[in-house]
This record gives structure tokens, C-alpha cells and sequence, in this order.
């Protein structure tokens, strides 16, 4: 096994593209990418689309070799990779092994979403197509519903209240407002949050990270051959996957996610790291309470403390750990099986120190934090400043 | 890179399975591949799924880890992979990968789809689901009228007559009726073949494959510890992928598939044998035509002698090359994620000399050979006879 570089990131702005169609989408992404790393379409080895939900909003199953296709790259072996919410990040994993193999020195790993302007019947239910069909959403159980009982498991266990939920809003909105690729790149007051309308209690609409459209992609590179090429090398330094049962109701505890934990404790171990290593991670904030329940599981922050914490401000930009500097998917925008690789083009970007008005000062380790449905998988990567 | 080798298979019955849902099919397949191996749950690295459709058919993304979940394998990382029909071709080559690479000692690979009792409308359509939907379905091709586009070419190139179509399909019934997990097992005779109702002129309904039910699962090993294990090994010798245009008018040349010829290049190479060395073949016949490009673009035959060679009996069991011992799609038939899955389940049967009525004698050498779409993409894998 040999280590492995991101060598080019591009990504689409983020939000509702209604003139931009999904394999556009992915062909803008992956074609900033290859560019910004400099690297030739046919000295690619492989490409991996990250998707979730093509098959079931536009009817367009078998999309990674359309998009390989629309990019110039036909002749370019090209896989979907499938996990819910986790797809980008599983396709990074995938991609990772490929390259670590030996098997292709090169590859493309992106991910694109196209969910608004589509069937809007479907696109109401699709994130709760990654709960479990016959044994919770048969029952009426929604994917807000789901993550409410997560959340008042979790604000009855350990007192996180309503407020400290709303604290990660505000943040990631605060860190969107510096981001040109946010679907909602404003700061928006604590009060708005607190005193939306309701979705699940506890969760209101602030609570909820949209639905999106958008892309992402980044080229990988075997790390000895990074010289070769034009783009700027960030490490990965660490993988993990995790697992647990997919209905929320099967799970032994769900104050904690367990795929989360074992993703995060392999990845470290990978790395050779610990979680006071961590600079800043992009974590799955798909609703305010994913967020506080990811910096605990991750490590950062004792069980339990995750709201506190967040209250006093020790995950905002530049403090204890700088969490969702890009706005997250709640303000950067939530083009779902894209979310994965996002969030690694943002690991990118700080590492290259070229984030701007949300630079992580002296990062040294960056994490991305992607979770599949209410939390039956899970995968973690450890990006690092290259070192010559 | 180490070698690898298939240690366990399993398979449900294939057909209109309207009292099995898809997590019965996945989980049938991959208990019985786990049990043939003598592999315990826990020493799973890995899960890969083949599937194309559950979204649209049954709304349930994320399928990967519920399939583990209800298999009791909660623990075990799960994704999906998919690439239109090519998927479980696609995902046994992803976790011949971790494998190989040494990332993981043992994964599942697994393929199951539930294509009857569905929402009738989406199921009637699912196929050209995996064509351009932009450009083809919108106009008004259809997955059948495609292929019978490319079955006119052929015949018009290369005096390919619907005689020599239908003996594919009488062959490949011959070759099922000898498959207790075939759709369906029985003869049937030519003049039924070229005489039924026409579907897209020249294909009439037998010559082209059923929608069907079904799961398949290997158990893939470190090739230097299948010793540890019970379950009799068949080493996988080569892995090949290949590309093309998603759209059919975007194709160069019709009459031969691209994606077909790469992905056996590279597998021969990858192998170190030529196409002669191979003793049987299980080749994508969603079509009648399909099998009689496939079996001149895997090399067995010159170019436009695919026909001719099926009419002399050359791809019958025990002839020149033995060709969908299994039935294929049209007669074992066709859940479409799991197709790579089965015939790769039927290669480690014949290579095990367990194929009783339909074995091919002394065979050294098999592949499988997997297309998505309209051959936008494929996989071909070469299968070798342990030796110790």
C-alpha cells in the first residue's frame, strides 16, 4: 500500500441550479478538477461518481459513465458508488484503494446531486428512502422524524437544549457567509433559529439541511508521483469505515453512532493520530443535532459535552477545533451523495491554505466526517499538509 | 498485489419470487455463499452489493448496509455499487480490489434486485433507465428498440440471419434446463423462437431476457489463506473494465462493442492467456444479439462469425467454447444488479467440477462478461482452476 494525494479539487456553487442539468453537474466539477491538478483525461484510471438518488428524481440510473461520457472521458471505466448520505465519501474510499493498490496511479473520485426541479413527490421522501422502507418508513417515520427522536433522546440523556442546537446553525451559517460556493452564504441570528417553524420537534426549519444541487470532484494521485504534476498535494493520511443497524429502532443506543465511533477510531489508528491532532473537520450536520452527536463520537469532545461546547464557542473558526468551516450541509448546501467529496474539497482548500476569510490558521490535519442515512454507515478520512 | 481467490457461493432460485423481498434475496445469497466457505461473519472485511434499482423500484437507497443489517451483519461496512447492468460485475471487481491490495483478508460480494410485483409502470421502463435518458428515452427509444437498432446493423453488416439469433436462445434454454436455479429450465424449440410476437423488429420475445428476481453471492479470500477455510477455491486470474459513449448514436461503429473488447484486453492480459485458453464463457445476453457480439468482441470468434459459429453448435456445452452453461440471462434470467454476481457463481461451479448435467469437462479456464446499458460499460473477469 502506498500513500496517496489529492492533487486537484473543482466544485460547482452549490444550491438550486435550475438550469443546470446532473451530468452538467458532474462535468463541471470533475473538469475544475482535472485542470486545477493538471492532469490529461486519458492519464486517468478510473472514475467514481459518488450518487444517490439519480435513478429515483430523474430516472437516469448508470450515470458515472454518462458523466465520464459528457466530460471527454469515454473511454475511462466509470462506477456509481451508493451508501445514502455517504456515497461521495465511500466513492473517496474506493477511489483511495486504488490508487494505495497500485492498481490505477490515477484517479477521479466526484460526486454530483441534482434534487430540486425534479418529481417534487419523490423529492420529499428521498432522504428517508435511506431509512429502512418496511420496518420504519412503512410506519410513517420520516427522516426528520427519525433524527427528532435522536435529538430528544439525546436533550433528555445529557440536557443539550434547544439553543445549543441552534448554536451549530448560526456557526455554520457564520462560516457559510466566507464561502462563494454556499447555497446560503449569510449569517442568520440565533432568534430566527430558535423560533422557526417546526419540523419534529424539537427540530424547526433551521434545524434542517436542504436539499441541493450541486457537484464536487477531486484527483487522486499516487503520492511518489505527485512531482509530476501542476497540482498542489494534500495528503490523505487516514480511512475508516463504520457500520450499524439501519433502523434507528435496532440500534442499542442512539444518543451515540456507533458507525461514527468505529469509522473514527480506524481512521486515527490509520493515521496514527488521535483527535487532539485534528485542526478542523467537516462533519455530517445534515440536521443541528448530527453535528453536536459528531464532535462527541469523533473524539473531540466527551459525551454529553458536544452542546456546551458548541455554545461556548469552541467549534467556531479558529478556536478548540474549527468544525464546518465550509457552512456545512446546512449552509454550504446538501447535494447528497456529492456531500463526501465537498467536504474533502474543503479539507483541500485549508490545507492548501487558500480558504481565505475562514483559513484554519497552522492546519495540520483536517477530518471529513460523511454519514449514511440516520446513521447505518459511516466513513471518516484524514487529510494532512503535504510535507516534501 | 496478491492473488485472489473465490472461497464461497451462493445463489437464490431466479424468477417471479413474489413471496421474497429484496433483504430476503440478499440475505439468502450471501448466507449460503458464507456457509459454503466456512467463513464466519465477523471475519468480514467488507460488503459490496450489486444493485441498480431499488430506488426506483422499491424507494430504498442505501440498501448495502440494511442487506448486512438483516444478515446479521451489523458490524461489517456495507456499499453499493452500480453501473446499470454491469453492477455486480462492477462490485465483484471493487472487492477483488480490497482484497488484492491487502486492505481486507475476506469480503462478501453480493448482487440481488427485485424487479416483479413493483410498481408496474417504472418496472416496464427500468431498463432504458441505463441508457441517455436526454437524448434516447426522451425521443422515444426504448431499451428493446436500441438493441434491435443494433441487431438490424449487425444482420445488415454481416448477413446475420434471426435463425442464428434464435439459437442462442435455444441453446441457452437447452443449457437451463439443466440449472435448478434457472427462470426457466426447459427447452425450447427454434420454430417457437423465430415465430413469436414481435418486440422491436428483428427481436421477437424470446430474444430478448426476462426481468427477474434474485440474489447471488461469492466470498472472496487472500489467496494464501484459503487454507484456513473449508470452502473449495477457484482463483480469479484477470479483471479487465471497459468504456463507451452512454448513447448508442454517439458510438462509432454499432456492430461491435468497444466497451466489450477493451475490458477482455485487459483481462487476458491481466491473466496472461489468450482468448483459446478459455473453456467456457458466461456472456451478457440480455439480447439474442448481445451474445453473438459478445462472443466475437471476447475474441472467440472473428468478427461477424458470431452467428454462423452459434448455428455449427461451436458456443454449445462441450463444443468449441461452452457459452452461458448457466442458461444466461435469457433462460437463468435476469435480476440485473445480481447478473455478475451469478454468472460469477456459475464460473466457480463448473471450475469446481459441480455442474453436474451442464458440466464442461475439463475446463481450466472461464469468464464472465458483464455490460451496463447498451454497453456504455463493462467487466470482464477470468476465473482459473485451483491449483495447490
Amino acid at each position: 500500500m502506498r500513500d496517496v494525494a489529492v492533487i486537484g479539487i473543482g466544485e460547482t456553487r452549490i444550491g438550486e441550479l435550475w438550469d443546470k442539468s446532473l451530468r452538467e453537474l458532474g462535468i463541471e466539477a470533475g473538469l475544475k478538477a482535472l485542470q486545477d491538478a493538471g492532469v490529461s483525461g486519458d492519464e486517468v484510471g478510473m472514475l467514481y461518481v459518488g450518487n444517490m438518488s439519480a435513478g429515483e428524481l430523474i430516472n437516469q440510473e448508470h450515470i458515472a459513465p454518462m458523466i465520464a461520457d459528457y466530460a471527454g472521458l469515454d473511454d475511462i471505466p466509470a462506477v456509481r458508488i451508493e451508501s445514502g448520505g455517504a456515497s461521495g465519501g465511500m466513492a473517496l474510499a474506493e477511489g483511495y484503494m486504488a490508487v494505495a493498490s497500485g492498481i490505477d496511479d490515477i484517479v477521479v473520485v466526484g460526486g454530483a446531486e441534482k434534487m430540486t426541479d425534479v418529481d417534487d413527490v419523490i423529492a420529499k421522501n428521498i432522504l428517508s428512502s435511506t431509512a429502512d422502507q418496511e420496518w420504519e418508513v412503512v410506519c410513517g417515520a420520516t427522516f426528520d422524524s427519525l433524527h427528532a427522536m435522536i435529538a430528544q433522546y439525546h436533550m433528555n440523556k445529557y440536557r443539550t437544549t434547544k439553543e445549543q442546537l441552534a448554536e451549530v446553525i448560526v456557526k455554520n451559517h457564520s462560516n457559510a457567509s466566507k464561502n462563494p460556493n454556499a447555497q446560503y452564504p449569510r449569517e442568520i441570528p440565533k432568534k430566527l433559529v430558535v423560533n422557526a417553524p417546526m419540523v419534529s420537534d424539537p427540530l424547526g426549519m433551521f434545524d434542517c439541511a436542504p436539499l441541493s444541487d450541486g457537484g464536487a470532484a477531486v484527483v487522486l494521485c499516487a503520492a511518489d508521483l505527485v512531482d509530476s504534476y501542476e497540482g498542489k498535494p494534500v495528503k490523505i493520511a487516514g480511512v475508516g469505515h463504520g457500520a450499524d443497524h439501519i433502523a434507528v429502532h435496532d440500534r442499542r443506543e442512539i444518543g451515540t453512532m456507533k458507525a461514527t465511533r468505529i469509522a473514527a477510531e480506524k481512521a486515527y489508528d490509520n493515521a496514527g493520530i488521535k483527535p487532539e491532532n485534528i485542526d478542523f473537520a467537516e462533519v455530517h450536520d445534515n440536521y443541528s443535532i448530527s453535528e453536536i452527536m459528531a464532535i462527541e463520537d469523533l473524539g473531540f469532545f466527551d459525551k454529553g459535552e458536544g452542546g456546551p461546547a458548541t455554545e461556548k464557542g469552541k467549534t467556531a473558526l479558529n478556536s478548540e477545533i474549527s468544525v464546518n468551516t465550509s457552512g456545512g450541509l446546512k449552509a454550504k448546501g446538501q447535494p447528497v451523495g456529492a456531500v463526501g467529496i465537498n467536504q474533502a474539497v474543503e479539507a483541500v482548500i485549508q490545507l492548501r491554505d487558500d480558504a481565505g476569510d475562514r483559513q484554519v490558521e497552522d492546519a495540520q490535519y483536517g477530518m471529513t466526517h460523511n454519514v449514511g442515512g440516520t446513521g447505518a454507515s459511516a466513513v471518516v478520512h484524514i487529510f494532512e499538509r503535504w510535507s516534501e
